[in-house]
């Protein structure tokens, strides 16, 4: 399946500067970056529930805010995109 | 048509701060924030091509990035959510 993953974690103190380092290293083990907190996933259900068990456990729930949308299949393969290019192959192999 | 509008403004400069500012202000008259960088759009056809060309003259295509996801009809409607609830009706009137 196709997932976007866009976060806001509130960073103003050092645990939340923490939590979003935990967020990031997370989606960086399902996805692809493709802007500061915006990633682009593929993946089995199966990996989809443990990213968002993970995501569960890392974030504070009163601050922080995680949101996945489901997109449909190769729906990451056209994507407008205007300025700075970020050219990268939502399919292709994760950089871990 | 449900778009999902994600953008990543270089704000070193105050011309970034100007121009972040700029992006929100064309995002709000279109859609929801539902994330510090993240709306969600419900338009027309003719709307987007209007938004699209609002947010080209805005950016620095250089240093910015804004990336537009189309989205299956009523999408919005069955997002997964972490954290700080913010609830929004994605086909709710617009706060301009």
């Amino acid at each position: 399946m196709d997932l976007l993953v866009t976060y806001d974690v509130e960073t103003v103190t050092p645990q939340g500067q923490r939590r979003l380092r935990k967020v990031a290293k997370i989606c960086e083990a399902y996805g692809h970056r493709v802007q500061k907190s915006v990633f682009e996933v593929v993946c089995r259900e199966t990996d989809k529930v443990r990213m968002v068990a993970a995501l569960q456990e890392a974030i504070d729930p009163t601050q922080d805010s995680i949101r996945i949308y489901r997109l449909p299949t190769h729906a990451l393969d056209d994507v407008e995109h205007l300025g700075k290019p970020r050219l990268i192959d939502p399919r292709g192999a994760l950089v871990i």
